[in-house]
């Protein structure tokens, strides 16, 4: 067998790069030839992580044609999400927990997806069925990716599952993984260091409601106020994008991941389905989202569904 | 949680109405309700399956909506090759052991998938990990499928754990699977009492390759030479089928169960992207395959990648 490389989506978060790094332990447990690769760098959250458990960053990728023909995915399979030149390379084995969309394979593969939090969970299981022992530090990762996925168990995307892994892995690792956790969120949220676009545009998707481009961005922090005293510059940021990229609306949501609620920042039209969505309305430019902390769950379906109206 | 049903492809072969039984008990097991139900009436050599083991066929359907949600699927996952209404309906779990083409969902769903030679293989190993037993009539009927997706473990899409589950399923069974197996695969081999629609279109399947619409059926026979004397009628049945429905490219393999040969029978066009996949040329309407038997191994990504050239 040739050696493949094993990666996680663009923009990486903790568990991309961490389940990459499982999936590559356990594959070559199991006699593959596999290395585990990120592509881009790793973000606060994950730097704290890597640093804790004394672990190293893997080595970043743009392309992978020139060094294999085959590659596993983790934590993602839709190709606009994964590596440039993935259509050029056969996908062998993919390990995720998102819906399956526009992934088109010409034989069959190794696709284990389950509706749960995190792709550490799964990968959990599977250590579990092969029989492979997962080594303390690898467990530390892979608890710190569920944590980072779940908000500490507390999104509503957890499931048994999620919560079943951490105990598990908590274990292995010998941590107290609520204290260790409520650190780890904490790292992930230094906000200072970044620029109102990064902020507002980091981690924001595009969704198409009506006939309306609508951008939603999500920062994560551990105290609203410090996010609501950027307010003008974060809604000036967004009407720069919204100036430059074309959208209708730009949302940016920001949750606070200790006490699971949420402020929502806007920046154009129209904000009549956003207030009908959540039975709210905006005051002073934002809106107060007591106990909402997941886009995927919380946010894109009433707004689809306020919007569709 | 609502009732869901659980089916294999049209046109039904011993797995696919097998794994349908098989994963609908591993579900109600695991406490959800499901029903096995089938695309269509079993083929003789399934028939001879079930009135070997005493079990009942499936409940035939033909649309899905007006009962159920959602549904499972097994031993496919190509929309084309599944229910009518299968875009009305929210796909939870798929156990498959083909390649992934054209399935796109909206929201996070079960999905396993191995590349080995049956899915009756995979539900074994899932069996055992959810520590559940496999009942000795079940067992008979999930060797079975393996039998006859593996032509008794001699096709080239036969894995290890194909083998191992023969071994496993053929004790909880208490049956001699050789013997057995060699019974089971000639009373699928009865071609004199099939009319030459039957024989193109019982086992046969759609593609998308490039733009064009790619019907591909298989027979499996003990003597190549009874088919080649059907063959003006199998081509006039091919041609039919693509007038009614609107095929561009029709091609029905026949394959020697006992020696693994094919002979690859053709109607429409274009028959050049066939004639440079396996390197060889059409004469009299029909190509020799020496060693070719599996449609999903040995026929489909070699058509799909000169197709797509």
């Amino acid at each position: 067998m040739s050696k493949e490389l094993v990666f996680g989506h663009q923009n990486p978060d903790t568990d991309a790069i961490v389940a990459a790094k499982a999936y590559a332990y356990l594959q070559n447990k199991l006699g593959l030839d596999v290395e585990a690769v990120a592509l881009g760098e790793p973000n606060a959250e994950t730097n704290f992580v890597l640093n804790y458990f004394d672990e190293p960053a893997p080595r970043v990728v743009t392309e992978a044609k020139s060094e294999v023909e085959s590659v596993m995915l983790v934590d993602h399979n839709e190709p606009q999400q994964s590596i440039s030149d993935i259509e050029d390379l056969q996908v062998t084995h993919v390990v995720d927990h998102h819906r399956i969309a526009n992934f088109n394979t010409s034989a069959p593969l190794f696709y284990r997806s389950e509706p749960v939090g995190c792709t550490s969970t799964i990968l959990t299981k599977m250590f579990d069925e092969e029989k492979v022992e997962i080594p303390a530090q690898l467990a530390g990762l892979m608890l710190s990716a569920i944590i980072s996925d779940t908000l500490l168990l507390q999104s509503p995307t957890t499931t048994e599952a999620d919560k079943i892994a951490v105990k598990t892995l908590a274990e292995i690792a010998d941590i107290d993984y609520e204290a260790y956790g409520i650190k780890m969120l904490k790292a992930g949220t230094d906000l200072d260091s970044k620029s109102d676009k990064e902020l507002v545009d980091g981690d924001a998707k595009s969704f198409t409601m009506a006939d309306k481009s609508v951008r939603i961005g999500q920062v994560n922090t551990v105290d609203l106020q410090d996010v609501i005293s950027r307010q003008a510059g974060l809604v000036a940021a967004m009407d720069a994008e919204r100036a430059s990229e074309g959208y209708d609306l730009f949302l940016t949501l920001a949750t606070n991941v200790l006490d699971s609620n949420s402020v929502l920042f806007v920046s154009g039209d129209p904000t009549e389905p956003v207030e009908a969505a959540f039975n709210a309305k905006f005051e002073d430019g934002r809106m107060s989202l007591p106990g909402v902390v997941s886009r995927k769950k919380q946010v894109v379906p009433p707004l689809q569904d306020a919007f569709e109206k």
